[in-house]
């Protein structure tokens, strides 16, 4: 029963790894989800992001606020060992649908309960997405250059991190169900803005320790050098990590500037840190002199971590991507062959598998309804009617 | 056996719900993760960083790399769930302690490897950090603003990813054994740039369907508008997400705009997204005349999500951070009081807890020499001879 991003991804995961997910939609509308980031015009229901994370699901349509689709969502909850909304705090409680009603049909029941800032707290009620956690939580301010204003990281890491989140909370209880062997569920109470908290690492130390406000660094990372995106003589951009005293011997014999390395003023990491405004241009001139593929090879022969930053053409042409099968395709009825993200994490006795295209709307209606709850086709038409499902 | 990010952090959590967990150091070596960002004078044991996520751990001090130390280190293997390790891909092989012996040692082992870039392909033997990482993963390339070079997320997006990534891992390879009963172990092979994958959301099925190469577009989303950061007339930086229909609606009003609400430009989200050029514009005059203030209780009003740009100190003191206890603090031996995350996820029945301090430099070897394995004080000082711990 979750939309958006943080669910869908959390429940893609599970399902790679056998979990049977039905989805739930809302009759009559098309969910946000299936229609992210624009229609196809092929068809209405399958947005590029709906298909991303839809892949190996079950739909069935189900409006919980009508007297039978609450008593539905009850018998399936009696069936299912997870679920997963991301209502606004207090809503499933609102349709008579909270944890009490929840553990009462299935005390085994996990329920993974998704928001913006979390159930409980002044700010519960708050509409929160994504890049709104990302500002909360401290992320976006130490994003982007000094001296601009701060960025957005480009990717959803709230919605990200809360799925990873939300999938662990989910493991834990279910295996919490087997090492004890006690059928007691729980609720897991995921927040967008907390999933990103850990992130900041050691600014809340800093803070608390010396007062010390992090602030945003651009590409260098604080108090480490030489360090960040340097340009190259074919107008890309080359991250590049020399700040260890091994990458940085490493790197001064790339640069042939064996001189750089018994300087004083860049002995060590945090020398070179003091003295970082002088030693970046050293380096920035030096890969501006270069293309890619030159300083790749010398800097991957003396041990210095190092890449190039890719958009997503590249990326998904790499050999190394492509060797370690890092996307595969799915036979879309619609769209033809789209790639998926291949399961994740990587383990080599139960490695999981990616299902077949997402379901359309209220496609497996038949089978959840009839085949798991034994409802007759007569049932399914007062429903229907009811607007139940 | 996780120096750095990825691996403290995934075995703090994993810490919190009540593993044993161990670090390993090298003995006669201060580990990155100690110094990390910096030396504290107090203490060359003790970083900000090592204090963020070695609480409730033990450490020991081994060195693999002798006989004496790889016997050790089997035998503690043989009296745990879990190994996690985060060297270059073949460095446990080449010590003899590849997945062959490890599994001799313990069958029902779980052995999570963190790596750049995978135990696997062309380029597993490279060395990679997060930034890195980022730029290969493709998540730097859609960081910053159109007009600029890309700018890396400011928080350690893969090493995070990997982290939680990893803890999935285990867990699902724990799961399958308690599930199935059967005393299997295996081995998840995480890499930092595949952790950020899936966080590039359908970019790749954008490219294989349109060509389209998804590029940086600053604050803005992709397709959605209007929102992104405004300034606000105390110079501050308000995240403000109104383009679905609902909360657009709420920001005429807010505005006092009902004029714009009607308005053909505006009507839909597509069509205020082909005219963000012009909408844009007029939200960021009127979020220049308010202060924060006045814009968090309009937008709350009116259903806008919402939120100003907050940095370690708003956050650290915002009032829904502090009932939700977002940061709990531990009573540190050389530093006093210092906060650290508060566990999550956040089950309502097993919700784990912070353990004390991080431990000294080799604090437990004793306790895990003696009591755990049964080796005498002599036992420890051959191996203290020897260098083996």
């Amino acid at each position: 029963m979750a939309d958006w991003i943080a669910g869908p991804f959390a429940t893609s995961v599970l399902g790679d790894f056998g979990a049977e997910v039905v989805r739930i939609d809302l009759p009559g509308t098309v969910a946000n989800t299936r229609v992210l980031h624009g229609l196809e015009p092929a068809d209405p229901e399958r947005s590029p992001f709906f298909a991303t994370f839809a892949h190996g699901k079950k739909s069935i349509t189900l409006d919980v606020r009508t007297s039978e689709g609450r008593s539905l969502l009850l018998q399936l909850v009696a069936k299912s060992h997870v679920l997963v909304e991301a209502f606004r705090p207090g809503t499933l409680e609102a349709w008579g649908l909270g944890w009490d009603e929840l553990e009462k049909a299935n005390p085994a029941l996990v329920l993974l309960r998704i928001s913006g800032y979390g159930q409980t707290g002044p700010w519960s009620q708050r509409p929160g997405f994504d890049r709104v956690a990302q500002a909360f939580a401290g992320v976006t301010s130490v994003t982007g250059y000094p001296d601009q204003p701060p960025v957005r990281p480009g990717v959803g890491v709230a919605d990200y991190g809360a799925g990873l989140w939300g999938i662990a909370g989910v493991l834990l209880a279910l295996f919490d169900m087997k090492n004890t062997g006690e059928p007691r569920g729980q609720v897991i109470d995921q927040s967008l803005y907390e999933a990103v908290l850990p992130m900041l690492c050691e600014a809340p130390v800093r803070f608390k320790r010396h007062g010390e406000v992090v602030e945003r660094y651009g590409n260098q990372v604080r108090g480490v050098a030489p360090g960040g995106l340097f340009e190259t003589a074919d107008g890309r951009w080359m991250q590049i990590s020399g700040s260890g005293d091994v990458a940085w011997a490493g790197l001064t014999r790339a640069m042939e500037r064996p001189d750089l390395l018994v300087d004083e003023r860049f002995i060590t990491n945090v020398r070179r840190d003091e003295n970082s405004e002088l030693l970046m241009p050293i380096v920035a001139d030096w890969t501006r002199g270069k293309t890619v593929e030159e300083l790749d090879q010398l800097l991957l022969s003396e041990g210095v971590p190092a890449a190039v930053v890719q958009n997503i053409e590249d990326l998904m042409t790499h050999p190394h991507v492509i060797d370690r099968e890092d996307f595969v395709y799915i036979e879309d009825p619609i769209f033809g062959s789209l790639p998926a993200y291949n399961v994740q994490p990587r383990l080599n006795r139960t490695p999981g598998h990616i299902g077949g295209p997402g379901p359309r709307l209220g496609e497996h209606n038949r089978e959840i309804y009839q085949e798991l709850l034994g409802l007759s086709e007569a049932d399914l038409e007062v429903l229907r009617t009811a607007g139940a499902i």
